[in-house]
């Protein structure tokens, strides 16, 4: 006999409540945030496959050691292999989109070979070259097993400035791969520690005592039999990480290891028999490798954002705390308005930066289209690359600003959920983990940020002179932006407007800081330096307009409907939210005033209760399923604290003896009080402290 | 012959450079910092003691399993407990500061015997209950370690809802405590799992079958000798967190467990042999208890940015990356304008922070002084409570933004390591786990947010009134705050005036809000619940204003000197970079125009640069032990990469024979190529999607 009843509702009443009939076909936003019915099938499919795969079994994941996650990563290598080569490319990088969401840390292992080894061969190596290493077998894993050398020690960022050479030994027609020093050595390679038989190490050329540049050569590891290390080959565990220890990233030391002259990938660069050097005609199109990171980076942005979300979001709608009044139910947390404004402006931003993924992605794809065929002397090279310019500047910036937003999101949501977004169970501390690197890797984002904003004051300078300018760039060209107002409509188009206004405001703000410092004759290079905090913010705030222009343009798109009515709803509150968080500029500028801006305040309130109404089902739109959320809080039934329980207890059972009351709290309980001379002794003050502390007894006395 | 000669200047010759002749005396400003030159010994004698004891060895900590951690825990329980009964209360809480920098997993642990329990019974039990527990041992621990029965599986921050009963049976003077339902289990209660004999357990008070509130009851709940559960007791491990594994949370479940009611703490509601049930007269006074827990958390989130900038700063001190030109040596990123701008700022929040806490545990004392003399009906009572109602929302307030500014400041030290950052070894990883619960915990930030704002509103009706504000709010009642304006001096003056002008707007504007809510006829309640995004935004522009006042107090009281100079300095640079970051609202109420916060940049700009030529002396004067950084990349003497990799390599010994290369990647390495067939069967297509398949390959064609 309970002296209170269960309480009533349930949770997973309250859930159903919540998904009552939707004002809008859940189905169809489903698929409109997948970009395709295909995309949702495929996605669903592979849910399906996973969820089914033993080597994706996730419920313990959270109470694995670093060696035991390491060891199942390369169990999920077996399981997933074939579908490499079975599969279109298209199709398998996205799977490898959804696994990233499920495993970042074997995602990451598997993407070290197939994104940056099996890249590096793609795009570095002659057709000669490349037939030899698919033949050893880089497709299928069967023979080869690839890392990527590139960071050392002491340097990451500056690629060119690495410090392990490669010298060209004409008489033996070798390369000698060698780590001169400390710093030099191979840093942070994924795959090194335990998993790779070759790497793809960059070096300084040297061909007749003279450095020619960093160039990429394929150094064997491991032998393919034995996995003994190779001669000259001194290879070391990085260890512990803050998160995808799936990975076993390593570091390695190279003592005049020598490979054959043919182990130089030579597509670009290329060094003869008689070591003549001849550089690339196009060196430009090596960019190229650079892009497909960074996309991927936003839309995984998006996933793993759209992921917490659906956890925190779901909790809120079935936690209550605190009545209204007495006697009363108590308050879903969903339906405070601070709560609604924790989550809801971020689940429209995951949502925004989704819908510009899929528009980035298949820019990338026409323009690697477009580059393949590319051919020296081409009539289109020059606005190829231009095309490619816009979107290596543009994935700049949409790198560090997506993946920031996402990290942050993943925080929000945890400490939305209370104490219980600090469990592990929660799922949020291993996503946070796990995600962090992403601010830093392949480009750390404050870097990133200014790369965005120098392209940003040199299209400035070239608006100036009347140029053309790359469609993600044109609001430049139109001086009436400076000088916008808003029309107090605050719909799509004023909100287009006004984003326009700010990013060309602040563009022109940093390209005359830019002119100020040079006219104040130093470099051009330290000008830029002295200008990185305006080059920052118009990066941000370009970045911010840039992916409200995509989520709008995508809702233009839509047919018309209720689906296309709640998008649009969330697309004015991605963008008005975001004004209210950059509202410094939107006053400075003038495109709104305070009175207006206290109008978007209470405009986000009102769109935020709005969307809070159908939160669930746009919620289930994301289409996660629970194997993949793998959270009872994200639960899809709202069935919440039985699974944490019962999820809490079998991944904790009571251990048979207690491992440490006899040696440590026994004594402790039966420890005598201190002594009167014990006391004294353990006061041990130094004779300074002695003095002051004498003084403080008296001063008291 | 290495191929490069080392690096010249070494990391560590960097550093020694950093610190020649420094402009100010850095022991003199470290004493300024730390509040007296006594508390800096005492932290000097502290850090030496641990240093020294083998149970706070730290190199291995970044790779000890949750268990490993726990036991040594227990370890330093022992090593620190006859302190507890030997030193003056107010030098062991300030050793606990320390300590909570080194091991807040431990800290938590400890604190939850010494802070939560024991303080429950201090400010809970009646004299004769208290002297009863002393005899048990609870200072010593010897007969007594406790736990902290709060929170339940489905309450945490609404206490008073909480669902364990205790219910008078008059016929034997017990109470019952029951658990009558999964959702009242007591939840994360630490030191339940596997360390506490007594837990002091929140419960509804059912007396005659009426319930009569949440009172707090000791419950023991294992044996003392064998540690045997008690009967009725159910107990499990919670297992597996974000961070702070050193502290065994657990569950408890009652089932109808009888204790004496002697065990329910009587100093404030009292029931007596009859069941009769009689309330305190001065309930305000329990408030006090919450006090603490804030406080602490404020110095907390000084001295752990201090010691995540101590590590980035060192670092960025000797790590270099680009060269300015040809042949020059790399720069330092301590030299990057935006590296200064990423650091240097948040350097000034975290010695900002440092004074504030100095000064409310100063306030916080005088206050606790005051209170335990007051008896019912005593003259000073109003004042005292008045105060003691400030100082409740001030800490509310400064706890929410102190610990969130800390662990923002953790995250961006890390990202600004780069790579390294990302190493468990660098520190942060750890760091950023342990910490981001203190956003959660004692009351969740938002909540304790909107609870500052809701005190700013009834203080501004009462400015409206002419009542006369405490010290904090005082801006409130001068009319002319609202419309001040900047005289460019941008001096600490001015920068005061800035601060009120804007927290008396935005107090106005949540509770012209509040008004205008409640006006459409909801209820208070819900008129509250409305303008929750006001309130949230004035508790955040009051709070930060009133650091800066805290901050400009400590420099003022500073005697003249080099020292008062970069304090002074330091404050502007808090002061403007906050104006910088609440951009908005400095606009919207019109203290500075948009030129003006240009001005505001370029000032941050300069102040930045001029900081950062005295950096490392100013870190210095943090005075962190190197064994308290415990990271390689924060060493005082520079020397990171040679200690980083010598770290890792001792963390990672190579094990002697692989572990699943023989299962899992031989087999991989000497698989055959997939046949046609296989890879049609391997595409495993759905009808619906080899449909669009066949669509796809049909457009191609």
């Amino acid at each position: 006999m309970a002296t209170f009843a269960m309480p009533s509702p349930t949770t997973a009443e309250t859930m159903t409540k919540e998904r009552a009939n939707p004002p809008f076909d859940i189905r169809k936003l489903s698929i409109a945030m997948h970009g395709s019915r295909k995309s949702l099938l495929l996605k669903e499919k592979f849910m399906a496959e996973i969820a089914r795969d033993p080597a994706f079994h996730l419920a313990d994941i959270y109470d694995l050691s670093k060696d035991q996650i390491r060891e199942r990563t390369m169990e999920k290598f077996a399981s997933l292999v074939h579908y490499v080569t079975s599969e279109p490319l298209d199709v398998f990088n996205y799977r490898m989109q959804l696994i990233s969401t499920v495993d970042p840390g074997f995602w990451t292992r598997f993407g070290v070979h197939f994104g940056l080894f099996l890249g590096a061969i793609r795009s570095g190596a002659s057709p000669a070259q490349f037939n030899y290493w698919i033949d050893k077998g880089v497709i299928g894993l069967n023979g080869v097993i690839g890392c990527f050398g590139m960071t050392e020690l002491a340097h990451g960022s500056n690629v060119a400035g690495v410090e392990t050479t490669a010298t060209f030994d004409e008489q033996t027609d070798e390369f000698v791969i060698h780590t001169p020093h400390l710093g030099a050595t191979k840093w942070w390679i994924g795959g090194a520690a335990s998993t790779a038989t070759h790497c793809a190490v960059f070096a300084q050329l040297i061909v007749k005592g003279k450095k020619c540049g960093v160039k990429t050569f394929i150094v064997q590891l491991r032998d393919v039999q034995t996995f003994q290390l190779k001669p000259g080959i001194n290879i070391g565990d990085i260890g512990k990480k803050m998160g995808r220890d799936g990975i076993d990233n390593g570091y390695i030391q190279f003592t005049y290891v020598r490979v054959p002259r043919a182990h130089m990938l030579m597509k670009h660069t290329q060094v003869s028999r008689e070591g003549i050097v001849t550089d690339p005609p196009l060196a430009q199109l090596t960019y190229g490798a650079l892009l497909s990171g960074r996309i991927a980076m936003v839309a995984d942005s998006s996933n793993t954002a759209k992921k917490a979300l659906t956890i925190a979001l779901r909790y809120a709608a079935v936690r209550r705390q605190f009545a209204a009044g007495k006697n009363q139910l108590e308050t879903q947390l969903i339906d405070y308005p601070i709560h609604q404004r924790r989550l809801i402006p971020l689940m429209a931003q995951a949502i925004a930066i989704g819908f510009t993924s899929l528009i980035l992605t298949k820019m990338y794809n026409e323009l690697t289209e477009a580059m393949e065929v590319l051919e020296p002397g081409d009539p289109n090279l020059k606005e190829v690359l231009e095309k490619l310019k816009e979107t290596h500047s543009t994935s700049a910036g949409l790198k560090a600003f997506c993946t920031w937003a996402c990290l942050e999101t993943i925080d929000k949501c945890r400490q939305s959920c209370g104490g219980h977004g600090y469990s592990a169970y929660s799922g949020f501390p291993n996503m946070y983990a796990d995600f962090a690197v992403q601010c830093t890797w392949e480009g750390d984002n404050t870097i990133l940020s200014l790369q965005s904003g120098r392209a940003l004051v040199s299209n400035w300078a070239d608006a100036q002179k009347g140029k053309p300018l790359a469609p993600g760039v044109a609001y430049m060209s139109d001086k009436a932006n400076l000088t916008a107002k808003s029309n107090g409509k605050l719909d799509l188009a004023d909100i287009d407007r006004a984003w326009a206004c700010v990013a060309a405001n602040v563009v022109k703000k940093a390209a005359s800081d830019f002119a100020a410092h040079a006219a104040k004759g130093v470099s051009k290079a330290e000008a830029m330096e002295m200008c990185s905090q305006s080059r920052f913010i118009a990066a941000k705030l370009h970045t911010i307009g840039y992916i409200f222009r995509m989520f709008r343009q995508a809702c233009n798109e839509q047919e018309e409907g209720p689906e296309k009515q709640v998008l649009t709803d969330i697309c004015r509150l991605y963008g008005l939210w975001q004004i209210e968080e950059q509202g410094a500029s939107f006053l400075k500028y003038g495109y709104f005033s305070g009175e207006q801006m206290d109008k978007v305040q209470s405009e986000v309130d009102a769109l935020c209760l709005g969307v809070r109404k159908v939160v669930i089902p746009v919620i289930d739109a994301f289409a996660i399923s629970d194997h993949i959320i793998n959270s009872p809080l994200g639960r899809y039934d709202g069935d919440v604290y039985t699974a944490y329980f019962n999820h809490v207890r079998a991944a904790n059972p009571p251990s048979k003896e207690h491992p440490y009351f006899d040696r440590l709290i026994k004594p402790l309980l039966e420890r005598k009080p201190l002594e009167e001379e014990d006391v004294d002794a353990a006061m041990g003050f130094s004779e300074e402290l002695a003095e002051l502390e004498k003084e403080r007894k008296a001063s008291k006395a």
